[in-house]
C-alpha cells in the first residue's frame, strides 16, 4: 500500500510553523502579511519539489498543478487549505491541508504513478479573516461567491488595503478565479473540536456542515430597586434573557437535536448590585447542520422571546448580526473517506463541521467534501493546538488514498 | 381632630427642594456639603419657628427639642429622617419625615397642647452615604452602633475628611450621642417602592424591615469554540449562571415567599460571540424580614451551586460583600399607625421595608416603626420621585397622631 513520506509531512509541519514567529514565540501570520510571504514562498519551494506548476490568481490563492501531457485537458481533481493564522496560533490549522496535499502529489510522483486527471494543491488566501474581512475570502473568489474586486478593495484592521498588500509582498498573480475547474475537492483539516480526541477515533469523514445563526438580542424591562420592588411587579431583562439562555440549552438536549447553541455574550444595564435590570444584551450563536432545523430553532428562539412578552411583561428586539446555510457534502466522497480508512485500519466516524471551511465554498464549484483528523482537547486558534504526530500521518495518507481515486475517477 | 397645616407642610418641601440645585436644575446635597449646610439652616430655623430647643450633635446629627420645665425630665418622644440627598435627587426621600416632624411639633404647639414627653424631631447626617461611608451613619452614631470617631474620619469619595467638613460648615457640635434618649420613635419616609402606589393606599404600617444578603459570585467552566463543541462536552460558565438567575427567582416565587432576590450584574469572559464563556461573575442581592428565611435562601443558593458542580461540571466561589440582619418594629407603634390611620378614613396595609432606613438603628434604643406613603410608580433617588400632595399630607397627619400619642404614653 503506497504511504506518504511521514518524517517529510511532520518537518514540513515543523518548519512552516517555525515561520511567523515573534520574539516572545507568538506564531502569527496575517494575510499578506511579510510572514505571509514567507510561508508562501516555502509552500511554492514544495510543490515545485514535488514537479508541481505554480500558478497564482488575481487574489493571491497559490495553486500547485500536477499535470502530464495526457491528462492536462482533463479537470484535475483538487486539494488544498490555508497557510494564513490568526493571531498567536498553533501550527497545524490549515497547513496541515495544504502540506498534506503537497505530500500527496510527491508520493504519487514519487512512486511513478501516473493519473487520469491532474491533481492540483491550494493555499487559499485569507482563510482566518483577522486581518481583512470577510473570512475565506480566497476560496469566495475561487467559487464565484465573491468578486475579485470587492476582494481586492478589502480594508484592514491596520488601515492597509488587500490589493496593494499583495502586490507589495508579490503575491498578486494574474489568473482568473475561474482559470482551473476542480472535478472533485478534499481538504484534510483538524477537527477544531474534541469529538474524536473525546472518542479515540483516528479519521472523520466530515459529511456536512453546519448552518449558522448569529443574533444580537435586547430585552427591556424595568429598572427599580431591588430591595423595595415586590416580585410581581418586576420587569427583570436580565432574567428574561437567563430564561433564553435555558431555554436554548433545553433545545439542544431535545432527543435527536443536533443543535448546538451559544450565549457569548452578555451585558446588562445598569449592572448595578441593587437594581433591576432594565436592559439585557447579549448574542445567540445557534448551528444546526439542517438548513429546515436551523429555521425550526430560530422560530423556536423568537417564539420563546414573543411568550417573555406574555410571562415576563419585558419587550424585546433581534439583529442578525450572521447567517449562512448549512453545507451538504458529497456522499461520493464521504464513502471514499471511509473506505480509505478502514483499508489502513483506522477507526473513522461520520461528522459534522462545526466551523467554517475553505471547503464549504468549493461545494459551488464540484463535489466535495473533508477530512478531520483530532485535536487534542478541541484545542485550536492557540498555541496548544496538538495534534498528534500518527493522526497527522494517518490522515495524509488517507487524503493521499481519495485523492489517488479521485484523480482515476470519470467525471 | 387635629390637623397639620398642610400649606406649610408643602411649602416647606418645595423651599427646601430648592436648596441645591445646579445650574441645570439637578439637586444635590451630599453630607456635609455647602449645599446640605444650606438645607440644615433652613431646617434649623423652621425648628426654632416651632418654638424646639436646637442641639447639634458631635457628627453632626440636628436635634429639634420642643420641651417644657413640666416634661424636661422625661425621655422625649422622637421623630426625624435625613436632609442629604443622592446625586440628582428627588425632593421627597428623608425631608418629608424631617419636615412633618417639624410640622408636628408646630400644630401640637399651636393648638396649646401639653404633652406628658418632650418631642425631639432629627435630622440625621449622611444616611445616604455617597459622599462617605457608611450610610445611615448619624443614626448609627446616635444608636452607638458606629464610634463618633469612625464617622467623622470618613474620608469622602472626594477626598475630604467628614470632621473637618462639619467643622467648616459649622454643623460640628459638642453633644454626646447618648445626650437625649427617646422612649419611642416614629419615622415618616416615601416609600420608594411601587406597593402602595400600585395597590392605591395611602398609608404603609412598616412592621419590619428585610434583611439584606449581596454575594458576588464567580462561576468557572471551560472555555470553547460554540460551533465545535458538542453539547455534552460543554462547560458553560455563562449558562450556569442563568440557571443560578432562574432558581433565584423560582425560590421568590414559592407559595408564602417573602424573598425578593436580583441578579444586578452580571460579566461573561471572553464576552466573544462564538466562544463558550469560561468565567460568568455577577452578584446576587437577596431579601427577607426574616433571619431564618434569609439564611435558608443563602442555603439553597450555596446548595444549588453545589448542585451545578455535579450538573454542569462548572466550579464556583462566592464572596459575601454585605450582609444585613432583618429588623422587626415595635407592634404597640404599629398599631398606633394603623388605628391613627383608620380614624381618618386612610387605607392603611402593613409593610415591609425594601430598603435600609434611619429607623433600623434606632430599634437599638426603643420600640420604633415607621409610617410610608405612596411613591408614584416607585421612582425614588431620581428626580422623578414624586408623593402626591394629599399623600404627604395624609403621612403628616398619621404622624401627627402618633407623636401626640407617643408624647403623653408611660415608658
Amino acid at each position: 500500500m503506497l504511504t506518504i513520506n511521514a518524517e517529510r509531512l511532520i518537518s514540513r509541519i515543523h518548519e512552516l510553523g517555525a515561520v511567523g514567529l515573534d520574539g516572545q514565540g507568538r506564531r502569527t501570520r496575517l494575510a499578506a502579511s511579510d510572514e505571509d510571504k514567507a510561508g508562501r514562498e516555502l509552500a511554492a519551494s514544495w510543490m515545485e519539489e514535488a514537479g508541481m506548476r505554480l500558478v497564482v490568481d488575481c487574489v493571491g490563492n497559490l495553486f500547485g498543478i500536477w499535470e502530464t501531457e495526457e491528462n492536462r485537458d482533463q479537470a484535475p481533481a483538487m486539494t488544498g487549505s490555508h497557510i494564513d493564522t490568526v493571531i498567536n496560533a498553533g501550527q497545524y490549522d490549515g497547513c496541515l491541508g495544504v502540506i498534506a496535499g503537497i505530500e500527496a502529489v510527491q508520493t504519487l510522483r514519487e512512486a511513478g504513478i501516473r493519473t487520469k486527471r491532474p491533481v492540483a494543491v491550494c493555499a487559499f488566501t485569507n482563510e482566518e479573516g483577522v486581518r481583512y474581512q470577510p473570512d475565506m475570502m480566497g476560496s469566495q473568489v475561487f467559487a464565484g461567491i465573491l468578486s475579485p474586486e470587492a476582494a481586492l478593495a478589502a480594508v484592514g484592521t491596520d488601515g492597509t488595503v488587500l490589493g496593494r498588500e499583495l502586490q507589495r509582498i508579490g503575491c498578486a498573480g494574474s489568473a482568473e478565479p475561474g482559470f482551473l475547474r476542480p472535478c472533485k475537492f478534499v481538504e484534510l483539516h483538524i477537527e477544531q473540536g474534541p469529538i474524536l480526541d473525546a472518542e479515540g477515533v483516528a479519521i472523520g469523514a466530515v459529511e456536512n456542515l453546519q448552518g449558522i445563526s448569529w443574533h444580537r438580542i435586547t430585552i427591556r424591562g424595568r429598572q427599580n430597586h431591588a430591595g423595595t420592588t415586590p416580585t410581581r411587579l418586576r420587569i427583570d431583562a436580565g432574567l428574561a434573557a437567563a430564561k433564553v439562555n435555558v431555554f436554548l440549552r433545553q433545545r439542544c438536549t431535545l432527543p435527536g437535536s443536533r443543535t448546538v447553541a451559544t450565549v457569548g455574550t452578555m451585558a446588562l444595564s445598569p449592572n448595578a448590585v441593587n437594581v433591576i435590570p432594565d436592559t439585557a444584551v447579549f448574542t445567540a450563536d445557534i448551528r444546526n447542520p439542517d438548513e429546515e432545523r436551523l429555521q425550526a430553532e430560530e422560530q423556536a428562539l423568537f417564539d420563546f422571546l414573543r411568550e417573555l412578552e406574555r410571562t415576563d411583561g419585558v419587550t424585546w428586539s433581534a439583529e442578525r448580526l450572521t447567517r449562512c446555510r448549512p453545507v451538504l457534502f458529497d456522499r461520493g466522497i464521504v464513502e471514499l473517506v471511509e473506505k480509505a480508512a478502514a483499508r489502513r485500519g483506522l477507526s473513522c466516524r461520520r461528522m459534522t463541521s462545526g466551523a467554517g471551511q475553505d471547503a464549504q465554498m468549493l461545494t459551488r464549484l464540484c463535489p466535495t467534501a473533508m477530512i478531520f483528523v483530532p485535536s487534542v482537547d478541541g484545542v485550536s486558534h492557540n498555541p496548544a493546538e496538538y495534534t498528534r504526530d500518527e493522526d497527522l500521518v494517518a490522515g495524509a495518507n488517507v487524503l493521499l488514498d481519495v485523492m489517488a481515486e479521485l484523480a482515476e475517477a470519470g467525471a
